[in-house]
């Protein structure tokens, strides 16, 4: 008994973060089960997402143009900038309405015991703009776990010798958890009692 | 910041079984950073099980015609109807090697709290089935849980007063557990030392 089918979207979902084989047998099951409508409305949305959201090219978010409206906005703050690990972290951010800079996604954080180094990182295009614009503060928003505050203070280091403010997000968020589980409120308190890092 | 095609995904995505909004934002994001071959490579796979596989009419396994390989093997005993809550469970049970007759699937087990009643259940097919046909025996493979012994028990109470052995398979697996976890050869234990079940 052997359905090539089945088989072949097993594969494909067990690719998927999360989603190990026993999951993907019962989600191909459901498939299997809901009506054809439904299944077409998932195909459709997924291609959809792959074609129409890009990467900005200026902050690394996710964006339906070559540049999001958010750098594109002239009214956030273009000499303030928010560094975070992931895409999603910006929609954490924007919802606590605490900050109207501009953002810089990393796409991760360092670590060394994955293999994660400074070049696989948006380190350099972080620095690059640092060096070329003229920067007033740089408020890094990685996750205060292990990662995220090695990935803070080497950033913190390699900023150019120039007069800009390095700060960290607060531990109003329990230290260990990562963005996008702490709540808003907390959040939004470790956003207004940001702390300095430079290590001038 | 609104973006449809994430926000359509992510709908799509969090209604599969065990896929949360968070796991399916996650998801998103990782398809957004996937070539897009290996995108195509999933909405094919899934589109192609929707579009080839179907559920067999005889006994509610997956198949790719109308009637199943194993209901068309005619070296399969006839007069012996393994019966099971899910689809997946049969390839569980072929694994072991220690069942040549025919399946029957449920759709799941009863389960009051669920409002899952046996009408929701294939048990009028099961019972058409003995009833028509030569059945000389039904192991009952139903999970060893309370729903799929109190489903055992009702089944059993059910099938019609004829000569039919209605047997369960034994506690060689860990009652609490469910089917598709438990080890091969425990399972296999299970169907050499299976029980009578018959009421009489």
């Amino acid at each position: 008994m052997y359905f090539p089918a089945l088989d072949n979207v097993i594969q494909a979902l067990s690719a998927l973060p999360g989603i190990g084989r026993r999951s993907a047998l019962r989600i191909a099951f459901h498939i299997l089960r809901t009506d054809k409508g439904r299944v077409e409305q998932l195909v459709l949305a997924i291609k959809d997402l792959k074609e129409t959201i890009i990467f900005c090219k200026e902050c690394g978010g996710i964006s339906v143009q070559e540049k999001c409206p958010m750098c594109e906005d002239s009214e956030r703050a273009a000499d303030l900038i928010c560094v975070v690990e992931e895409p999603n972290d910006i929609y954490t951010i924007e919802k606590t309405g605490e900050f109207r800079g501009r953002y810089h996604v990393l796409n991760g954080a360092l670590s060394p015991l994955d293999g994660i180094g400074p070049a696989d990182l948006r380190i350099k295009e972080l620095l690059h703009k640092c060096d070329k614009s003229n920067i007033r503060e740089v408020l890094i928003a990685t996750n205060p776990t292990l990662e995220g505050d090695a990935t803070a203070e080497y950033i913190a280091a390699q900023l150019p010798d120039k007069e800009i403010r390095i700060t960290r997000i607060s531990h109003g968020i329990p230290t260990g958890t990562t963005l996008e589980f702490a709540d808003s409120s907390a959040l939004a308190r470790s956003i207004r009692s940001r702390q300095d890092l430079s290590l001038s």
